[in-house]
C-alpha cells in the first residue's frame, strides 16, 4: 500500500502564499498542497492598481499574474474566497469559511501567508464611498465608483507611498483629489531633506494638499449612507468618496489563540527557515515579523520581494521537512525594505534606515546630503537629484540611504541595497568604479560623493 | 629666509592630471602648482564629443569643465599647447615643447597625466579627412569638415564604444555612415549573448554595418591628399572622411628612456599611492597600468571615473609627501572597468570581466543568462532586457555583469559594480533587497535572477 501523501496547506494565495506553495511543489513533487485564498483572486500585483486607476494599464486582469487553473496544472489546488477563522495547531486543523459555509481541513504541514490589510481606524469608515485598498476588486470598483460620477471630489487619507500614487492616478481619471496628511511631510518615510518641497510640487499638479491635517471621521453627505465630508483637525472637506491609506495590519486574527509568538502587531515570529515555533507551521510575507538586516530586531515590512523571497524560502523549507528530497534548504537573509516609487515624473527611492529611524534605533549617526545633476550639467534634460546617506560614526557602516530625482533615478538605489547586504563601510563605498556615460550622471555618481563625504565623519 | 617652495609639475591638464594638481594644491596650499597641457584646453569632457556631433550639445565650450583662468584663481598655474618632450628624473627635469620654443622645466615632485591618444595603425592614415577623436577640437574639425560638405559619406574604423556613439552621432548630423568592425560582433568588449543581433538592430537605424571587415588604408579620391577610399579585405568603400577609433595607446613616449617601470604597451606602473618606480615621481589616469580588482594585475583602463581618482590620490600622496600636512593619504583600490553606453534608445553596460576574459583569466567560470522585461509586464513601454553574470565556480564570487535594455537599464550595472568591489559572492548577491515598482522592473530583479541562476553552479 503506498505511504498517504503529506499534506501542505497554504493559508492566503497571493505573493508569499502561491511563492510557498509552488516551491514545495516543484521540489517535493509528492506533496499534496492546497491554498486557500479569503478573496476572489491568487497572485495579483497590487503595486499595479495605480495603474490601473490612472488608465495607463486597461484590464484589470492583467494584474492576474496566475489563474488557479494554472496553479492546478501545476500540482497546486486552490480554493478562493475562503478565509481561514481558526487554527489549531495541536490537532493541525483549520477551521475555514467558504462558498459552501464552515469546513475544517487537516494539514501536515501549515503555511500562513494571510498578508496585511488596509487599516481604517476612522469614525464611520463603513460609510459607501469610503474604500480601502488591497485586492485588485478593491481598485476596480473604486474606479468604477468614480467612473459612475460619485468620485467626482475625492479624498485620501495618508500621505505615504499608496496616498500619493493613488493621488496621482486619479487625478488623471479626472477627480478633485484632497490629500489628507496628519505630520507636515508627505511621504514620512523618508527624512524631510529629500522629500522637501514635494508639497508644493505635488500641489503644482493639481492635487490639494492638506498637511498637518489629521481626518478623525465621516459624516454622511447628500445620500444616506454615503460618504460626504471628511472631518479634521482642520477644516471639514466635503467629498465623494474617499480612500482611506494610512497602513496596514497583518492578517493573523484567525491565529491569534493558536499560541504562536508574534508581536504586539501581530506580525508572527519566524526563524531563518520561515518557521514559526511550531514544528509543521510556516509562515511568509506581509504577515510575518523578518529580521531587519540593520537593526536584528523582526520588522514587518510589507514589500513584494521580501514577500515572494519569504515564501519560496517556506516552501522550500517545507520540502526539505518530509525528508524524501535531498539539499540543504535556504535561509532568509533578513528585510531592509528598499522601496522605490514613480510620483508625476518623479523617482523617489531608499533602502535600509532613515537618519530618523537610525537615530531612534540608537546608532551614533552620520548622514551626507548630496545634491547634483541627473546626467552630465551639458545633456539635454538634465535634472536635479539629490541622494542622502546614512552611516554608523563607530563601525562606519552604511544604515541606509534615500534618493529623489528624475524617474529613473529610483534604479540607483539599488547599489546601496547590494552595500548593505555586504555590509559595507561608507569609506569601501566610496571606492566603488560606478559607471559614467555624460547620459547617465556625473563622473562621480551621487552615490559615491555622499558615501565619501560619509567617511569623512566615521571612525572606520 | 622662508623655505623655497616646494614644486609640483603635473604633465597633462585633463581629468587625472588637474584632479592631481587642484587637490595637491587643496591639501598642501604652499606647494607651487604647475600643469603643462599638450593640447588648447583643460578639461574638458571627451565623452560628450558624440552630443556635440549628434547636435544635442550645441556649443564646445560646454564641453569644458574648468579653464586655466578659473584653475589660476584656485592656484593652480596652467600652461597650454605646451607638450613634454623628455624626461630626466635624476636631475628632476622635463623637457617642454612650447609656444615659445624649447624649455627644461625643474620639479621636485612630478605627476605623469598625459593620458592615452587613439591609434592610427592604418596605410596613409595621414591624409586629410581622416581623423582620430581625442581633444574637444578634434570633434569640432570634423564635425566642420562634415558641415562643409566633405563628410556625406564617412567610414568609421572600428565597432567599439566611441566607433557606435560615433555612428549614431554622423547619422544624427546627416552623413552616411559605413561603420567597419574587423571582427563578426559589434561592441567586441561585451559577450556575444549580450549584443546579439546588435548590427542589425544598428543597421535598421540607418548605419550601414560591415562585420569581418578589417580596414587596412587609405587612397585619394578626387582630391589630392584627400582620403577617397577605405581599402579592407572585403570591398573598397568610397568615403569623403573617416574616423579611426580602434583604440588608444598611453602617451608616454616621452619618458620612455626615463627608467620608469612599465608595461609593455606603455602604461605605467604605480603603487596602490599612484607612485611610480621614482619616489617623487607619480603617475595617474589612462597613462597608468592600475590593478585590476578581479585579476590582481596592473591594467590599462580609459575610463573617467578611474582617471579622476588616480588624479585625486596622487595628488593625495603628493600633498603627504611634502610633509607639511597630516593625515594618511588615500589609496587606490583598483579598476574594474565599469562602461555605460546610450545607443539609439538602447543602454548598455558592463563592469569586471566578460566570460571570455574570466575563462583567458584561467577562472572556472560559471555564467548565467537572463532575458526579462523592464518593467512589469503589464506596463505601457515595457521592453526586452540582457543580463548575463560571470562568476567563479570555486570561490563563487562574481567576477563580472554586462547587460543590455532600454536607456535607463545601464543604470543597473551599479549593484554588480558594488558585489565586485565588495568581494561578494553570487549567493550572497542573489539575497540583496533590491527594489520594485511596476515601473522600473520585475519583482526579481534580473540580476538577482542571474545570481540564483549562479549560485547552483558554483561551489561556494
Amino acid at each position: 500500500m503506498p505511504r498517504a501523501m503529506t499534506s501542505l496547506l497554504v493559508v492566503g494565495g497571493n505573493a508569499a502564499g502561491m511563492s510557498c506553495a509552488l516551491k514545495a511543489k516543484r521540489r517535493a513533487p509528492d506533496l499534496d498542497v492546497t491554498v486557500i485564498e479569503a478573496g476572489p483572486n491568487i497572485s495579483y500585483s497590487s503595486c499595479g492598481l495605480p495603474q490601473l486607476v490612472a488608465g495607463t494599464v486597461k484590464d484589470p486582469e492583467d494584474l492576474l499574474v496566475l489563474s488557479p487553473e494554472k496553479a492546478l496544472e501545476r500540482g497546486v489546488a486552490v480554493r478562493t474566497k475562503t478565509a481561514a477563522v481558526a487554527l489549531n495547531p495541536y490537532t493541525k486543523e483549520v477551521t475555514v469559511q467558504g462558498p459552501k459555509g464552515r469546513d475544517a481541513l487537516h494539514y501536515d504541514k501549515l503555511c500562513i501567508a494571510t498578508g496585511a490589510s488596509p487599516l481604517n481606524p476612522l469614525k464611520h469608515g463603513d460609510l459607501k464611498g469610503v474604500f480601502a485598498l488591497r485586492h485588485i476588486w478593491d481598485g476596480v470598483r473604486l474606479m468604477e465608483h468614480v467612473d459612475s460620477g460619485k468620485g467626482k471630489r475625492l479624498a485620501i487619507i495618508g500621505g505615504g507611498y499608496v496616498g500619493l500614487e493613488m493621488a496621482e492616478a486619479f487625478l488623471k481619471r479626472g477627480s478633485e483629489v484632497h490629500l489628507m496628511q496628519k505630520g507636515p511631510h508627505l511621504l514620512p518615510q523618508f527624512d524631510p531633506d529629500i522629500t522637501d518641497g514635494l508639497d508644493e510640487f505635488v500641489a503644482q499638479k493639481g492635487v490639494r494638499v492638506h498637511l498637518d491635517c489629521e481626518a478623525t471621521g465621516f459624516s454622511e453627505g447628500r445620500r444616506e449612507g454615503h460618504v460626504g465630508v471628511v472631518h479634521s483637525n482642520l477644516d471639514d472637506i466635503h467629498v465623494d468618496s474617499a480612500l482611506v491609506s494610512v497602513g496596514v495590519r497583518p492578517n493573523t486574527g484567525f491565529a491569534a489563540k493558536a499560541g504562536l509568538h508574534a508581536l504586539s502587531t501581530g506580525h508572527l515570529l519566524v526563524d531563518d527557515n520561515m518557521r514559526t515555533n511550531f514544528h509543521d507551521l510556516w509562515a511568509a510575507g506581509d504577515c510575518v515579523a523578518a529580521r531587519h538586516l540593520i537593526t536584528g530586531r523582526p520588522t514587518g515590512m510589507p514589500l513584494a520581494l521580501p514577500s515572494n523571497r519569504m515564501g519560496r524560502i517556506a516552501g522550500d523549507s517545507i520540502a526539505a521537512s518530509t525528508e524524501r528530497i535531498p539539499g540543504p534548504s535556504q535561509t532568509f537573509a533578513g528585510v531592509v525594505g528598499t522601496v522605490a516609487m514613480r510620483l508625476f515624473g518623479l523617482g523617489l527611492a531608499q533602502t535600509g534606515l532613515n537618519e530618523a529611524q537610525a537615530r531612534k534605533e540608537g546608532f551614533d549617526v552620520a548622514t551626507s546630503l548630496v545634491e547634483t545633476k541627473s546626467k552630465a550639467s551639458y545633456m539635454p534634460g538634465v535634472r536635479d537629484m539629490a541622494v542622502k546617506m546614512v552611516a554608523d560614526r563607530d563601525t562606519g557602516k552604511l544604515l541606509g540611504a534615500e534618493l529623489a530625482g528624475p524617474e529613473d533615478a529610483a534604479l540607483r538605489i539599488n547599489a546601496a541595497a547590494v552595500a548593505l547586504q555586504a555590509g559595507m563601510t561608507a569609506r569601501k563605498f566610496a571606492e566603488v568604479e560606478t559607471m559614467y556615460a555624460p547620459a547617465f550622471g556625473p563622473v562621480w555618481d551621487p552615490l559615491l560623493v555622499a558615501a565619501s563625504e560619509i567617511a569623512k565623519q566615521v571612525r572606520k
